[in-house]
């Protein structure tokens, strides 16, 4: 498997663009993306467990009844949640999103994000979707995933290449996500495309269980959104026999949605509001994965650790009483702590007792931007990853006045 | 009832003392605090559901375990959790106030609060106990609440006054608790001292009772201590007929223990690290008791609300997207929002969906100290309420750098 460029575009016959449709005040950021499949592409998606669903998630899942999709439109600046006419405006975009293409309306997935609670006009849609149309290209990626940003600081986009029975496949993805976040069976804003010939139900299967080890492993903020949703397209033009079981081929292809999943969550949890580093805490020795999971978890959900992070303060407590709350079966005297970064590794807690170590040590450790906060619980054989960034000033900036 | 003067020194019998014992380097600050019932008491208490526990909570649950107490010591600036001879310590300081007070040690209540993880000597103590009882006195409660202060920035005291069986008895307690708040069953640390005469058993039923409508439903930081307890002494001097039952007197008495415990879960929340506001959500119209609940405290939990409130931005889709989360059954499509001050009221959505307000207006009833969120679920007649904090650039500042 190799890194490529493109994002979205990477797989064959995929075009992206971004443009600016008046959405947000300010007329140099594009607050409209569109993806397209020249062909209709198998479709698989996951959505927010959140119950206040915004309106483009529910009119998704009618049109994913069948399986199949062809186009996703996308704006950022209103995320069309808690309003009267929310589907409406959603239906409406489908429809025009599906006559400047050319394709079946129930072929166009939509999505919004931003401010929950704004009327959303259809106007700016009416302009904006032929323009976004027309701009379509194979370059169009970074214009599209600058579409999909809201107080994100970084477009996020990644693909890859690998191979099955000896085609090459290529699955690449833009993601946007940077506050209330704290997926729960699904996450944010994903959209992952491939040229990969796969079923639907098996693109689900793939989809969901991925998810499950990768966007379900971040917290920025412990608040699970309204519109998260997270959707892959296969279009089958890479030529592979079309995968329909499990396999070496869905395996293979479970293995690169899963290294651009990684990759989009790393991005994600990064560029969390107001964050000056990623932590990532990966847990070992855990009785089983769910136990596993909810350490990793809980500790990377810690606003003290967050803000110990920030400071760059070696407060393992902190991680101790975060691992004590999750909720998971632990055996506290087996319990052992370090920080790593680019810097080094120091180990701060053994036997769950502190051990010596010098503080200047661990601060030149936790001053680096990627943070790996590493757990071994000592009590069994199931791991886990999570992320997440610290908490900051900055955060309670953004979040202090984000609609004026 | 009626509000009184005196704290834990209210009920008769009881006195306390706090004074700097060298645990805190800072020698102006009282580090150890002491109260005293002149008789053995009923105890009852609720520890933490963390399973990293402070080691003074493993001793105490030895000591409850004939219901009877009559003295507890609570150091503050050392959580002596997470210390491999805390069990020691712990015991160690035990039989040193009991020495001290001529009682038996099985009879001493042990609390610690600070940082996790560091070391905590028996050395302070040896000098700080004697000084502790010496200096008990029916004053001494401003300088006990002052002990065991950590992060907090006010002393959390109340007394009240009411009548059982014509005779007049006295409750009171205090409290610290700033940060690593989110109650799971027990919470923070919280002393109440009592001259009714009341069984342990059914002081126990009293506490476990109230702590679930009271401190469970606080949190600062959804941070869950390990260090939580909340204790109750009853030392049945004011003469009532002993509680043993349930009945009127029972009844009486568990009111006067909730007037308390609001009181001082109001104060916990109001003086949250880093809070400018406290913030009470109050639900109405849920389907049940766990319902209300469990909405009310994923509101109060919510980071970005917290900043928004900081921020007095009246972003009430922050509330609603807490609301979906917190896995209440809820009907979106009947919720309404209100926010309320002693500036006023303005509601904000109603039927899951905003209506139009005065942005001015809002502002206005969001600078206030103190913001009420109102949601009323339209869809049942339980009813809950819950108690946080904004989040704020000094929750940052206190917790980037705690330990230093």
């Amino acid at each position: 498997m190799k890194q490529i460029n493109g994002g979205v575009c990477a797989a064959q016959g995929f075009t992206a663009a971004g443009v600016h449709c008046g959405i947000r005040k300010n007329k140099t950021k594009r607050d409209l993306a569109l993806i397209f499949s020249d062909v209709p592409a198998s479709a698989a998606a996951v959505y927010t467990t959140n119950l206040v669903k915004g309106a483009p998630l529910l009119l998704n899942q009618q049109h994913l009844q069948n399986g199949r999709a062809q186009a996703i439109i996308c704006n950022s600046g209103n995320a069309n949640t808690c309003n009267a006419d929310g589907l409406e405006i959603a239906a409406q975009t489908a429809a025009l999103t599906a006559q400047a293409l050319g394709i079946e309306k129930e072929d166009v997935l939509v999505a919004s994000t931003g401010v929950i609670g704004l009327p959303l006009s259809i106007e700016p849609f009416v302009t904006g979707v032929p323009l976004a149309a027309a701009a379509l290209s194979a370059d169009g990626c970074d214009a599209a995933a600058e579409g999909i940003m809201t107080t994100d600081t970084v477009k996020k986009e990644v693909a890859v290449e690998f191979e099955l029975d000896g085609k090459p496949v290529r699955i690449g993805g833009i993601a946007k996500g940077s506050g209330m976040i704290h997926p729960n069976m699904a996450t944010m804003l994903v959209f992952i495309t491939t040229d990969a010939a796969i079923s639907p139900a098996m693109l689900q299967k793939a989809l969901s269980a991925d998810i499950a080890e990768t966007f379900n492993m971040i917290s920025i903020d412990g608040d699970t959104s309204t519109n998260d949703m997270v959707t892959v397209l296969a279009n089958g033009r890479a030529g592979n026999p079309e995968i329909t079981a499990e396999g070496t081929a869905f395996t293979a292809f479970m293995q690169a949605l899963n290294t651009v999943n990684v990759q989009l969550c790393r991005m994600i949890a990064g560029d969390g509001e107001g964050a000056t580093k990623l932590l990532e805490c990966s847990v070992t020795g855990a009785q089983d994965l769910a136990a596993a999971k909810a350490v990793a978890k809980s500790v990377i959900c810690s606003s003290l650790l967050k803000a110990a992070m920030f400071g760059a303060d070696a407060n393992w407590g902190r991680v101790l009483c975060a691992i004590g709350y999750s909720g998971a079966p632990v055996d506290v005297s087996k319990v052992a702590v370090s920080f790593r970064s680019a810097a080094g590794e120091i180990l701060v807690c053994k036997n769950g007792a502190g051990v010596e170590f010098s503080e200047e040590r661990a601060k030149e450790i936790l001053l680096e931007k990627e943070i790996e906060i590493v757990v071994a619980l000592g009590d069994g054989a199931a791991a886990a990853t999570a992320w997440g960034c610290d908490l900051t000033y900055d955060y309670v900036r953004i979040n202090g006045d984000y609609r004026t």
